[in-house]
C-alpha cells in the first residue's frame, strides 16, 4: 500500500509537469505565430522633411528631380522622378534635432490626382539606434493615412518587418513637405 | 497488488497523454515551418494591361517613359526607365471590370535581348480586398515564365510575403502589353 | 511490494522521456526563433563588376546613366541614375567564369560625399544554382562596409531573406568599379 501511494504521488507530479509543458508550448507556439496588427514589437514616431531642389537652394535643397514625362502625361506630374536624402526628426520642427536620414526616391504616377510610389531607407547613426530600415510602397495621397511595407532592416533592425504609415503633415507650395511617420515593426530579432 | 495495478494504469495514461502531446507538438511545429512552393495560403490570378504613351493617348495611356540612355547601349532599350500605373483585371479583357492598379516602374537593362526589372504595388480598393501587395525583381523577358518576391503587403495584405508569376500574354506592336500574373502567397496572416 | 518498484521503474522512464521531450522541444523552438546574426542557413562571397557606358565601350559596358538632377546639386553627382546588367564571378577576376548577373539600379543622393541607394536582382542560372535574389537598401559608401536588405527570392532561393554586406574592392578612375558581397541569408525553405 505504501508503494501504490509513492507512485500516485509520482504520477500527480508527472501529470502537473506534463500541463505546465503542455501550457508553456502552447503559449510559445502562440507567441510566435500571433503577429497581432494592434502589438508591433517595436513603434517609431517620425517626421520627413523634404526640401525641393529649385536650382538656387543648394544649401537647403534634400531633393532633386531628376526625370519626368514630356510631353506631360496628364496635369499632376505623371512620371516626375525625385531622388531625396531628407532629415528626420523626432518632432515637426525641422530645426528639431535629427534622428536619421530618408534616403531613396519618389515618382508621381496618376493621370487625374497627385499620387506617389515611393523606395527609401532610414539611416539612424546615433547613440540610440545605428542600423537601417528599408522601405517601399505606394504612397495613395488622396487618403489620409496609407500604408507601405517595412521589407528589411540592418544593424539594431536587422531582418526586421512592419508596415510604414504615412500621413502628409504639411505641404508648403512647392518647396517643402513633411511626412508623418508612423513604423510598426513585427518582426524583432 | 492493487496498488500496483492502479498505477500500471496511471502510467498507461500518461503514456498515452505524451504520446498525444508529442504527435500534436510534432504537428503545430511542422505547421508552422512547412512553407511549400505547392501549397500557398493565396493564390489570385491577375491580369495586367499596360497602355504606353505615345505623345497623343492622353486619355487612355497607363505609362510614360521617362528616362533612357542617350546615346542607346545595344539595340534593346537599355537603360529606358517606364513608369506606370496599370489596369489589373481578372480575365485577360483590358474592358472587364478593373479589380486592383498595378503602380510603379520598370526599365529594360540588356544589351542583347529584351530584358527588364520591375518593382510595383498591386492596390486593392474593391469589396472584396483593400490593401496592397509589394513585388519587385527580374523580368527575365526571354523565359516564358519569370519569378518575382512579394516582399510585403498591408491591409486585407498585412505582411504577407510569396511569389508573382509572370508570363507575356500578348504584346501587340509597342503600344500594348498584357502579362499575366500568378500571384501565390506563403505567409498570410 | 513488487507493484511499487514496477511503478517506481515506470515513473523513472517516463519522467527521462519526458526530459528528453522537453529537451528536444527547446532546441526546435530555439531553432525557429534564433536567428542568429553568426549562423547564416546559407552564405557566398560574390564580386561584382560595374563598367560604366562613356559612350564608345558599347561591348564592354554593363552599364549606363539614365538621368541626373541638372543644374547639379552639389559636387556628388546627387541624382545620378544608373542602370546596370553586371557580371557576378566568385573571386575578384573580372575574367573569372560569371557565376551570375546582378541587374538593378543605383542612384547617387548625396551633397556632401560620394553615397548611392541600389536595388537589384542577383540572377542565377547555372548547374550549382537557378534562381534569384532580391536586394536593396542604401551604400553608404563612406564606411568600410555597409548592410542592405535581402528582401526575398525565388528558385533555389525560394522565399528567402538576409543581409548583404557590401566592400567597395576597388574604383579605377570612373570606368570600373568592383563591389565585394557577401551574401548571408537566414531564412532558407
Amino acid at each position: 500500500m505504501q508503494g501504490a501511494k509513492a507512485c500516485k504521488k509520482n504520477s500527480h507530479l508527472l501529470f502537473s509537469f506534463l500541463l505546465l509543458l503542455s501550457f508553456h508550448l502552447t503559449l510559445s507556439l502562440a507567441d510566435k505565430k500571433a503577429i497581432s496588427k494592434d502589438q508591433p514589437c517595436k513603434h517609431m514616431v517620425l517626421y520627413l522633411h523634404d526640401i525641393i531642389f529649385n536650382g538656387t537652394n543648394v544649401a537647403n535643397a534634400t531633393s532633386a528631380q531628376i526625370a519626368g514625362s514630356k510631353p506631360p502625361l496628364g496635369d499632376f506630374f505623371f512620371g516626375k522622378f525625385v531622388v531625396f536624402n531628407d532629415l528626420i526628426t523626432g518632432d515637426h520642427h525641422l530645426l528639431s534635432p535629427p534622428i536619421a536620414r530618408a534616403q531613396g526616391f519618389f515618382f508621381y504616377n496618376m493621370k487625374t490626382d497627385y499620387n506617389a510610389w515611393l523606395a527609401y531607407t532610414l539611416v539612424f547613426n546615433s547613440t540610440e539606434y545605428k542600423g537601417t530600415i528599408n522601405i517601399m510602397g505606394a504612397d495613395l495621397m488622396m487618403m489620409e493615412t496609407r500604408d507601405l511595407s517595412v521589407v528589411g532592416g540592418t544593424g539594431d533592425f536587422f531582418m526586421t518587418r512592419g508596415i510604414a504609415t504615412l500621413r502628409t503633415d504639411t505641404f508648403e507650395n512647392i518647396d517643402y513637405f513633411r511626412l508623418k511617420m508612423d513604423i510598426k515593426l513585427y518582426e524583432c530579432y
